[in-house]
């Protein structure tokens, strides 16, 4: 497939709506699943990287619906080669040990990202 | 000042309540500043990223009343010599360019940062 170049760099970052998490551990999940990919992106696609991080690093929190559906997301960012990192809460507070949180992706293009995450809204 | 190495490792993120941003706003600027802080921690003091990393990067996300809070947890962050970020929004959305909104700390041990931060209440 192939990636245009011309493309901004993004990062997203899927959150599931349904455990209707507060605004401070929606943040420190979604911080949890950033650094997870920009570290691993940093290492398997440096370029990539590199580009987002000199473009101010752009992120994009969006929501899906329940755990099923962040599967579906993450199985087709498998599909398409793209880092991406689930987080799994520690769950010292709010929510059980072990819940499947969100989804970090990229960075990588928009045209890459869109095709995978382009129909979710915004959280 | 002694670091008790028996401490666990952190770190804080401190958003400005008064910005009343949303959740996925919230999310992606204290991604920002986890990504920032991560990487500059890992730079500076790979010992201590390096524990926090391993020990599953433990994150706080706190908040302050407004830009002056903020600037003052900075200026004490700076007189302790942690790694800090300050993460000012591109402004796309919700609020002007160039806001201010958020200050990650560290990673450093729950001591050292308890001292700066120790009174400041959950997001």
């Amino acid at each position: 497939m192939a990636i245009p170049t011309s493309d901004d760099a993004k990062m997203v970052i899927v959150v599931r709506a349904d455990l209707k998490l507060s605004k401070g551990k929606t943040a420190a999940q979604a911080a949890h699943a950033a650094v997870n990919c920009a570290f691993a992106s940093k290492k398997k696609d440096p370029r990539t990287f590199d580009k987002w991080f000199a473009e101010g690093q752009k992120k994009v929190v969006l929501k899906v619906q329940d755990l099923k559906q962040l599967y579906e997301i993450k199985a087709m960012a498998d599909a398409s080669g793209l880092v991406n990192s689930l987080i799994t809460d520690a769950g010292r507070t709010e929510i059980e040990p072990g819940t499947v949180t969100c989804l970090g992706i990229g960075p990588s293009t928009d045209s890459m990202l869109d095709k995978i995450t382009g129909d979710l809204s915004m959280l």
